[in-house]
């Protein structure tokens, strides 16, 4: 019940996200509205195909959809005052992805996933909409380039979850908490501190030979 | 029989504005190709991916494949005429795109969806083709920039179609019929008085702030 | 137990084409990992999305993606030196694109698709992991523009797997050569003597009228 709730308040943050990224491409409202649901369901989606889970749960029941629409058409109409919650959202985000990273590990292993394919479905439902989002607006995803952390806390907390259902399975809600808590912090904190990435060491490439 | 005509006259037209597209960005003959059998057939593939059919019945059996190649091939050599049946082409893309849309909801109710997930993955089916052409060609989807109403029409159509399979399935070919004419009207009647959509109200919004 | 090391080194090389364009495009290190494993197995999950193999092998044990992290972090570290490789590697590149050719083609037979999706799918399963490299670096597919042949032998390969298979399925593991070779070798003569396919015909095509 609780994690039902949490789970939908993650629906409607990623949507947001979306949303506003098409408010600012100049999208009109059914191309807002289109990338605000898919950014706040893309992850599920994501995850069901890979599990074989047909049709998605994110499109088989209303709720998903109509909370990421929902929140959509929010953004749509108050866009202006998102800019002073900008904190608020980036917390909201970072709770949304630690949890979609524990559930989207849990669903794995429930439906009998190997524990690394858990970890990996994880990690990729809580980056999956995020992704989805970046491709659709034409933008390099935002994952890739040189930013804050954001897909390492999900791998880690999803790992947490899994390395723990695995070897003290009775525990369930106590790693539940612990990985949302893990994914959330690590996310939190490296925004906070400005963690990054180093990018590659030197860059005397030439520029054209992939592939 | 008749459906299945149309079905491969959706296809081909599909394809065809792949692809044109593949023609505009000077793509060479196979990415001409590629592009526009992805376009006529990647509605019906997502549609199956997600609805757990596999493999697609778009790979499975070479009709549609190969009607969208032909598609392809005549736009390759003879693309200059087409701008001459720019009208004729949108015709037979909002019909075909009326069919998908409750092609791909009547294929959903079969293998057991509700009748939400039907909708939705009708109005996908008319719509995926479309986004992936987009992507590929490194564009912003149509579908999301102001433009003329295109997936509000497949999504009342499909829609139109799952209500009435469910409250009275006897009368199915009627169904059909009206969905189609629905979705199709919609579309044509959008593009001749140039319905469009509002875009969000005002825009004093920063820069950077997503995700 | 050779197809096996021969895949994985398909999956390496991969990999590497993957880590080399974002280095190019300034990812950080875990942009470049990103790519880098998402290019080396890329085709083979879209391989067993289609076929309904779920969770995908490359995903539900850790060879593949172990692999293709090396493989990048290599790429990471050592990129400057890869310059001097560019010959080696598109050599290697080749071999991968034909084995994952005909290893597709050989997944798809397994779990009972018909002649003409299996050679689709092994199509798809050695240009996929390119095809998605190019989309998440927001790049045209490489595979769209003219340039040396790639998909064409693949397809090639692929058929001529299936053909065999078909026909004579006690040689099978001369098919895997015979097709490997094929793809392979097309591909390297392809790139020694500059094959290309034509462009369309003549240009005179207005600038927006798809869809």
């Amino acid at each position: 019940m609780l994690l039902q709730v949490l789970n939908t308040a993650g629906i409607a943050v990623f949507a947001a996200s979306g949303a506003v990224l098409g408010v600012r491409k100049d999208f009109d409202l059914w191309g807002i509205l289109t990338v605000g649901v898919l950014t706040g369901v893309g992850g599920g989606i994501l995850r069901d195909v890979l599990l074989g889970i047909t049709p998605p749960a994110s499109i088989d029941n209303w709720t998903p959809i109509c909370t990421a629409a929902i929140s959509s058409l929010v953004v749509f109409f108050f866009h202006p005052a998102f800019s002073e919650l900008r904190r608020m959202i980036l917390v909201l985000d970072a709770f949304g992805m630690g949890l979609f990273a524990t559930t989207g590990a849990g669903v794995a292993l429930d439906v009998g996933a190997s524990a690394f394919a858990a970890v990996l479905v994880g990690m990729l439902t809580a980056i999956g909409g995020g992704i989805l989002r970046d491709v659709l607006a034409n933008e390099i995803p935002l994952l890739l380039q040189p930013a804050d952390l954001y897909a390492i806390p999900a791998l880690l907390g999803s790992a947490l979850f899994v390395t723990g259902e695995r070897l003290a399975p009775q525990w369930h809600a106590w790693w539940v908490v612990a990985a949302v808590i893990l994914a959330t912090g690590l996310r939190l904190l490296g925004l906070a501190f400005h963690w990054t990435l180093p990018t590659a060491p030197t860059r005397t490439w030439p520029r054209r030979w992939t592939r």
